[in-house]
């Protein structure tokens, strides 16, 4: 992979008994090419945790440059309402059923592999499992991700 | 911790039977707060790999934004000659004893707390066990990482 990889603002989206949970990610590295996996520490305490926990799969979001209000929206705890997760549209993935956002130029879909439980964040290693880019040309919020849509 | 703390160039460093391994670092991010934790992916048929699964214990020397040369040179097999990696002097850290390179800005020390072997690199999670500054005004070679700071 290139340097540019690891520098990223991110978006992670999983399922929670049906309420979609979703929040900004700032802890997120790509681990292994083969197969690709990435490691992504969650906050213990969060609803996003326990929905990981619980649905074994986590959909990542990338950010277009010009997104940053919307990082910004999904720092705050997760919104869902009237089919919307901060107000904005999303669809199940085809692999995992995890939302992607209709209006957030890449995503891609991992399965839980493994999970370390060691501070006040869970490390969770999950395998990429599909991926997708909706504006083929779009310039990510802080750099390049081109490992990350391997699988795709 | 702030956004900034994902964008980093990292060194790592290592002490294989003696003999120190280094390498320059892609797959690293912060994974806790408390305790301070790191999680690494490194290439399990590298020298490195086999440093840091011998000794336990793994230092991150930061780059600083006039560094660059210096992290091309740790893109290359690991060299030890004349008591120097790839030419730069290094001391013992305190904590672990890995080598800490005195021409870089910042370091940090940490043992191994678990380690994920999925993929064709494995995730090393790692509690910071010490922290120092020799620049204490040095800008980064990627951005600010104010969290590594921590314990030191």
């Amino acid at each position: 992979m290139d340097d540019d990889a690891r520098r990223q603002v991110l978006r992670r989206i999983a399922i929670e008994g049906g309420a979609p949970a979703a929040s900004t990610l700032t802890w997120l590295s790509q681990c292994s090419f083969h197969p690709p996996l990435v490691m992504i520490g969650i906050q213990t305490n969060s609803l996003v945790h326990e929905a990981v926990a619980k649905s074994g799969a986590v959909a990542v979001n990338f950010l277009a440059a010009d997104q940053k209000d919307i990082a910004e929206r999904f720092f705050k705890p997760p919104a869902f309402e009237s089919g919307r997760l901060h107000g904005l549209s999303f669809e199940p993935g085809p692999m995992t059923g995890s939302p992607l956002l209709l209006d957030l130029p890449a995503w891609i879909e991992t399965r839980v592999a493994e999970r370390v439980e060691r501070g006040d964040h869970d490390v969770f290693v999950c395998e990429v499992v599909g991926a997708g880019i909706r504006r083929p040309d779009f310039a990510p919020l802080l750099l390049a991700m081109t490992p990350w849509t391997y699988g795709g």
